[in-house]
C-alpha cells in the first residue's frame, strides 16, 4: 500500500500581511507571546514595525533575540527558560529559518520538557505544542510551513533533524515586503536553498502527486526570478515571485522530505557553522550528478520546469542541462563553487560521510548510497 | 493589500488507505464516532469493509445512514439528534459529497446548537467542531477537503451554502479503490462536478498562486482520464487519476471559492432535487461563454491544461476551443446537454436567477452579472 500524506499550515501571503500577525496569534488563543527574532531583523526595523500589530490585539509579549544562524542547542534551551520565566503561551517567529527553527525548539521544550536532543529524528515529540505563528523574513527556508526543525548539537558538532507533524506551525504569514531589506548574498544563498528544497523534494522517494505540483512550480519560479531578485533589493515583483517559490518548495519538502544534499550539508554546517543555503548551492549539482541515472525522467522534468528547451534530448541529456544551468546560476549570483571555500578538507570527509549516513534526509534520496560513495561525492565537490 | 489565504486538511491518499480510518479518528481523540453514510455505500459493501478498522482501534460507533442526495435541513437535524442521543464525540463520513456535507451539518449543530439555517453564509460558525474524518467514495465533491457545506433548505427550496474554515475536516482519506463500485452515470456526473470546481476556482476573483497550481493540475488530470474512468468501472489507473484530480480541485475551490455555475446549479438543485454534477456539466459551458471576454487568458490556460494545441490562437479562440471540448466530453460520457432535461422551465427562471444572485458563489464569479443577465444565461441553457 503506497500511502501519500500531505499536511500544511494555514497560509497567509501578500504584501502588507505582516499586519495580520496579532490577529493570527489572537485567533489561536494566545495571550502572552514570545517573539523570537534576531539582531539583523531588528536592525532592519521589522520588529519595530511588527510589534504594534501585536499590541493592537492587546497581547502581552516578550522578545527573545539571541538567535544565531544555525541555531544551537543551548540557545534553544535558554529560549525555553526565557519562555517559561515570562509565562508565555504562544510563539511568533520573525526571521529566517534559524529564528523559526529556534522557535520550534522552544515550543517543543515548553510542553515536552527535557533537552532538545531527545527529540532528534522522526515523531519523537509526544505532547501538543503551543500555538505558533511564523513570519519568514528571508523567503527560502520553508521552515514556516514545514514539519522540520534543524538544531545544532554543539557537543557532537552536527545538525540534528527533528521531523514531526506537530512542528508544522499553525499559521504562516509571508509578506514579500520583508524581503526587500535582504542583501544580495543572503538573497542568493537563501534562493538556492529554496531551489534545493524543490529539487530534492521532486526526486525524493517520498514524493507524491501533491508534492510534485508544488515542487515543479517552485522550480519554475525560482529559476526564472532568482537572478533578478539578487540584482536588486527593491525589485518587488522578483521578491514576490521568490517568496511564492519558497512557499511552494516548503510545502513540497515538508511532505516529500529531502535527500543527500541536505544530509551532507547538515553535517558540514554542524561542524563549521557555514551558511546553509550556500553549502546546498555547492552540493546540489554534485548530488544531482550522483542521482541522475537513477531517475533521469524526473531530472528531465526539472530541466523543463527551468524553461530549458529539451526537445530532441534524452532524459539524461536534459538532466545534464539542468545541472549545467544550476551551476551557471549559482556562479552568476556570486556563490562559492567548491566545498574547500568553506574550509572543508580531505581529513574531514570520513566523519562527514559517516554522520551524513544517519541524517533523516538520506533515507529519501532516490539513489541508495554507501558511506564510501558519499565520501567520494563530497570529494568531487571539495 | 491583496491577501492570499490557503487552508487544507491533513490528506491521506492511496489504494488501501481505508484501513487508516480508525487510527485517524483515534489520533484526533475520538472515543465514540458517528459514522455518516448512505444506503448505496452500504449496498456496495464499503461500510462493512470499513467498520473493522474502527473496531481495531477500540472505538465505539453508531451508524447513521438516512442521507439522501442533496442533503436536507431536516436530515441534518435528525442526524444531530441521533449524534447527541448516542453520546458521540467525533464523526466519520463514508460516502459522496452528500454524506460529507450532512456530517458537517451534524458537526455544526452538535457544538453550536440551533437550526442549520442559522449558519448559512460566510463565517457564521462560532464554536469549534468535533473531530471529522472524511472518506469520499465518489471522488468529485471535494467536500472532504473544503470549507464548504451545502444543505438544502426544504422550506425555501434552495441550497444553502455554508462557508467557514472550521468546516475543513481534520483528516481526508481518499482510497481510489472505493471508486470502483460507482456506475458510469455517477462517475460521469461527479467527474464533471470536479472539473467544474477546478475551472470555476481557476477563473475565480479569489484565485491565488496557491489555488492556481491545484486547479490547473486538476484540469489536466480530469480532461485526460474522465472518459476512461466512465468507460470501465475496473480501470484503477483512471480511478486513481480522477481521485487525484478531484483532490486538487477540492483544494483549489475550497480556497478560491466558485462562480456562477455553482450559484445557479444550487438553486436548480434546491428546487428540483436534481443531480448536482450533471447540472454543473450543463451550466459550465454557458457560464464559460458568459465569462470568456472578462478573462480570456485564463480560459486559454484552461485550454492548454486540457492538452488542446492553442498555438497561433488568440486567447478568445483558445477559450472557445476549451468550451467546445468540454461540451463534447459531457456528451461522450452520456450527460444531458440542456436544463429542460431536468425539468427546468421558462417560468422558473425569474425565481432561479433572483436566488442565484444571493448565493455565496456568485461573489467570486469573474464577470459581474445582473439578475437579468443571469436569467438570460439560464435561458440559453434551457
Amino acid at each position: 500500500m503506497q500511502v501519500c500524506k500531505f499536511v500544511a499550515p494555514e497560509i497567509i501571503f501578500g504584501a502588507g500581511t505582516l499586519s495580520q500577525v496579532g490577529k493570527a496569534a489572537r485567533r489561536l488563543g494566545a495571550s502572552r507571546v514570545l517573539v523570537v527574532t534576531d539582531p539583523g531583523v531588528i536592525a532592519a526595523g521589522w520588529l519595530e514595525h511588527m510589534l504594534p500589530y501585536v499590541e493592537d490585539e492587546h497581547l502581552d509579549y516578550a522578545v527573545w533575540s539571541t538567535v544565531t544562524p544555525n541555531p544551537k542547542d543551548y540557545e534553544v534551551e535558554a529560549g525555553a527558560a526565557y519562555y517559561q520565566r515570562h509565562g508565555c503561551d504562544a510563539l511568533i517567529a520573525l526571521g529566517g529559518g534559524s529564528c523559526i527553527d529556534a522557535a520550534k525548539g522552544i515550543a517543543i521544550l515548553s510542553t515536552n520538557g527535557g533537552r532538545i536532543h531527545a527529540y532528534e529524528g522522526i515523531d519523537k515529540i509526544k505532547r501538543p505544542l503551543p500555538p505558533m505563528v511564523m513570519v519568514p523574513t528571508t523567503g527560502g527556508s520553508g521552515a514556516d510551513v514545514s514539519q522540520f526543525a534543524i538544531i545544532t548539537d554543539t557537543t557532537r558538532r552536527i545538525k540534528m533533524t527533528l521531523i514531526c507533524k506537530s512542528l508544522i506551525p499553525d499559521i504562516s504569514i509571508t509578506d514579500p515586503l520583508l524581503l526587500t531589506t535582504k542583501n544580495a548574498y543572503l538573497t542568493a544563498s537563501i534562493g538556492m536553498d529554496a531551489l534545493t528544497h524543490a529539487i530534492e523534494a521532486y526526486v525524493s522517494l517520498a514524493a507524491t502527486f501533491l508534492t510534485d505540483v508544488q515542487a515543479l512550480r517552485s522550480i519554475q519560479l525560482i529559476s526564472a526570478h532568482l537572478q533578478a531578485s539578487v540584482d536588486s533589493m527593491e525589485n518587488l515583483a522578483a521578491k514576490d515571485a521568490m517568496a511564492r517559490g519558497s512557499l511552494h518548495a516548503g510545502l513540497a519538502f515538508s511532505n516529500a522530505i529531502l535527500g543527500a544534499t541536505h544530509a551532507i550539508s547538515h553535517q558540514i554546517g554542524g561542524m563549521l557553522d557555514s551558511c546553509h543555503g550556500e553549502l546546498n548551492a555547492v552540493l546540489l549539482t554534485y548530488v544531482m550528478e550522483f542521482n541522475l541515472r537513477t531517475c533521469p525522467t524526473r531530472y528531465a522534468s526539472i530541466a523543463e520546469a527551468m524553461n530549458i528547451n529539451i526537445s530532441g534530448m534524452t532524459a539524461l541529456e536534459a538532466g545534464q542541462c539542468a545541472i549545467v544551468a544550476i551551476r551557471r546560476l549559482a556562479r552568476n549570483i556570486g556563490l562559492h563553487a567548491r566545498l574547500a571555500d568553506f574550509g572543508v578538507t580531505e581529513e574531514m570527509i570520513p566523519i562527514l560521510s559517516a554522520t551524513a549516513m544517519y541524517d533523516a534526509c538520506m533515507a529519501t534520496n532516490p539513489r541508495e548510497a554507501t558511506c564510501e560513495e558519499i565520501a567520494a561525492l563530497i570529494r568531487t565537490a571539495l
